[in-house]
């Protein structure tokens, strides 16, 4: 932790800014190892060029980051407390005022941005939300070996549930049963809600799971991932129970070479753009083009989307390290729909697949 | 809805400002009955006195949006496209710029902020998140209801908890069996992490489960709630495990004791502070106000935590439809924590409670 802060501290100083005020959930695990869901209450890591690393926080979460290792100054306030005044309390006490501030914009909202601009009326807010987002981007050893374990799992969740299908089973308890074998595992956290989707339902991207029974004819389409020490998982795999149809089956065909032409461009040095724009040829070709409706991917880490965002317009460059998930889909209004979905980290090799279950079409019995 | 989205350009007019731009996914889920993650990506409903209202969403979510029942305008991007150029080319085309423009400032990021700006730069940007909550603050009859029932599977999952406990068996262990039995009663989403903590786990507020086992003379704390049709629940219950020692039952008393001077302090026309200071008052003088680290409660219905939060200072009237948590808890470092958390809505005849699972100390065999 505290060299990715010094890492940090370093960028700031290239960047000839004094400081940074961080707000994201994600970002003050990635500094700190505190992982916490503070709802509507103010979690920040606030850092400067001279001073110890200040983490401002609920008073009764105070040992939660201890215990997680956060070795800085602490500015815990209580729910009668406003942090707002304690904070400009102890700008005070240090006797100068940043010039600058770098911030997320992407994350910080309007009345938490009045607040800074109240405490730091002269200083300079500017955005900040690439300064670690670049550090996140690049996934060490120890992270991609937990991205890793979290991918297994999530492999595991897959056959859990196609093993659960059955004739009138309703698409919850499929979903059921998958979270109750993963937290028997020691998952605490999906990194999304669920879902399991059947029949005419898989035709929506975002669909949302229900009391819909699974029957024959049905392709089933499992959407799921767990957090593992923090770190996200993603996977998508789509079956087709006891019997497929034609129009099914090319859809299918259409998805799974899609993601491999996907996969195939995924090259050290290469833009992440030639990925979207491999898949979206293909299924393009094979007539489908409509009806893929998304991007091919996203980054994914300590949040289950983050950045790069895996557009057929983004010209970032493949590096080492890097971690995203690749997902065709094709959605058929009122047929169904297919996706399939990896979790991909570049490595000095290459591409390497984190997730594995199989994705060559299955007819369930 | 059109009573709501009606509701709320009366409130708009009232207060002499022309145009309103929510995307908080509580908001929209409110005004639109559309329930959606949109995780990164743009959701966003732009109201004006004298167009359609506008839905600014992902492409791919149009049908489940309709399939909702919007039926203002819709503008859906590709994750190609740029929302904001859209929404830009949608201003123009009205031939017409508000002057004023309400915003919710505790959710608006700033960078869809500066966006909002580039739309519309001359167009002043104003607080608004107070007039959909003041309207969320009131539940209607149906509102209740649902939360009642979202009450009932709460209530359940402690039933559930509670039968589950064994010696040596892991809190992962207890919330996966909790989990599994609300989804088989057809909850798709739980409002927060289930929470079961064992023994000394017990004395953090926010701790976190993991594969600690419950052994005799443990407290354990079960802290849960369900969404049901888009409407979250929230309990919390403390028993002890086979045994318990007099600290433990001396702490258990002073929470119980205290939570109920906080309902019967909760009457129409009082101030929200006096629940807090009720309880607060009880358990100082029972000797462990140190050790009470959190606020009293919060109002709950489309976010589990919603406005207003109900602190000591909270001088707001309490009416007939709000709704909110009564949850004392008092934690000591190295010895265990005791919570007791209910649901209450006060209707035209005082406080209701939601919640109902049993409170008095039990000693599971």
């Amino acid at each position: 932790m505290e060299t990715r802060i010094n890492k940090l501290l370093h960028m700031l100083k290239e960047k000839n800014v004094d400081s940074l005020f961080l707000t994201s959930k994600a970002n003050i695990f990635y500094l700190s190892n505190y992982y916490t869901e503070p709802h509507e209450r103010l979690v920040a890591i606030y850092l400067d060029q001279k001073d110890d690393p200040l983490l401002i926080l609920p008073a009764m979460e105070k040992q939660d980051a201890v215990q997680a290792g956060w070795k800085g100054a602490l500015l815990p306030y209580t729910d009668d407390e406003n942090p707002w005044k304690l904070f400009s309390n102890y700008i005070k006490q240090l006797k100068r005022k940043p010039k600058s501030l770098a911030i997320e914009k992407d994350h910080l909202t309007v009345d938490r941005y009045e607040s800074i601009k109240g405490v730091l009326p002269s200083t300079e807010l500017i955005e900040g939300k690439e300064l670690v987002s670049d550090l996140r981007l690049i996934k060490d050893k120890e992270e991609m070996d937990t991205l890793k374990h979290a991918a297994k799992l999530a492999d595991y969740g897959i056959k859990v549930g196609v093993d659960a299908l059955q004739v009138g089973k309703r698409e919850l308890d499929v979903i059921a049963e998958i979270e109750y074998a993963l937290k028997k595992e020691g998952v605490r956290e999906m990194s999304f809600s669920t879902m399991v989707l059947a029949g005419k339902n898989t035709a929506s991207p975002h669909g949302t799971p229900g009391l819909n029974k699974i029957k024959a004819g049905d392709l089933v389409l499992f959407d799921l991932g767990v957090v593992y020490n923090g770190y996200c998982s993603d996977i998508t795999r789509t079956i087709a129970y006891q019997e497929i149809n034609p129009e099914q089956e090319k859809i299918y065909q259409a998805v799974l070479r899609g993601q491999e032409k996907a996969i195939e461009a995924a090259q050290l040095g290469k833009t992440v753009g030639t990925l979207d724009q491999a898949a979206r040829h293909y299924i393009s070709a094979a007539g489908y083009g409509e009806y893929f409706t998304h991007r091919i991917g996203h980054g994914i880490g300590i949040d289950v989307h983050e950045y790069p965002s895996l557009t057929s317009e983004n010209n970032l460059t493949l590096q080492s390290g890097m971690s995203f998930t690749i997902e065709p889909g094709i959605y058929v209004p009122n047929v169904g729909g297919v996706r399939i979905e990896d979790e991909i980290v570049m490595t000095e090799e290459g591409a390497e697949l984190l997730t594995t279950y199989p994705k060559e079409l299955q007819v369930i019995e």
